[in-house]
């Protein structure tokens, strides 16, 4: 085999991981955001914020010590939380309308 | 337990699920960064562009359909790859650029 033919079977086996990884990455997420929705169905329902910056600042905190340990890139294990998190508020923010909704059909808080 | 204490305590514990699954995918994460500095590196060694448009198109395709079997919402899946591959893009043109400097500085490629 050509050097070019070694550097693309090379590359073939390391997107074969990244593959497996990236399905691994899914199934987990898709866990991650049925936590996150029966917490926005908790939140709505007992009306508390949709956001939490005290608990975003432990969360922050803790990702980066479990970045470190694994050395992997701190500053980008806390952009990605937050990439996350700026979803889940986005759908808690939807959800909380959708019970609104519901309150004012209801006829219990018809003046907004 | 009052209905706030309940709401409380049932938030605890999908917390405490939500920062399991977070540390599992920081450590997945840690391993996907392992395998796309590798591929940088083999990148950047052969002359290989950063960015793969096909490549990419392929892996949102399939992630799409992964997030559809694990009844995960698609557009955030595909949204979620984007924001990895900017970084691993970002990631593997710093490699090449370090590549290039040190060809210069080898006198190899002295006129830029």
């Amino acid at each position: 085999m050509s050097d070019h033919d070694d550097a693309w079977a090379q590359l073939t086996a390391y997107r074969a991981s990244i593959d497996n990884i990236d399905a691994a990455l899914v199934h987990l997420l898709a866990e991650r955001f049925k936590c996150t929705q029966l917490v926005g169905e908790l939140k709505a329902a007992h009306n508390m914020p949709p956001a939490d910056p005290a608990r975003e600042q432990q969360q922050i905190a803790r990702l980066r010590r479990l970045a470190v340990d694994a050395k992997f890139d701190p500053v980008f294990a806390e952009k990605f939380l937050s990439f996350i998190v700026r979803e889940v508020v986005r759908n808690h923010e939807a959800l909380r309308d959708v019970e609104t909704t519901e309150l004012r059909t209801g006829g219990e808080d018809a003046a907004g």
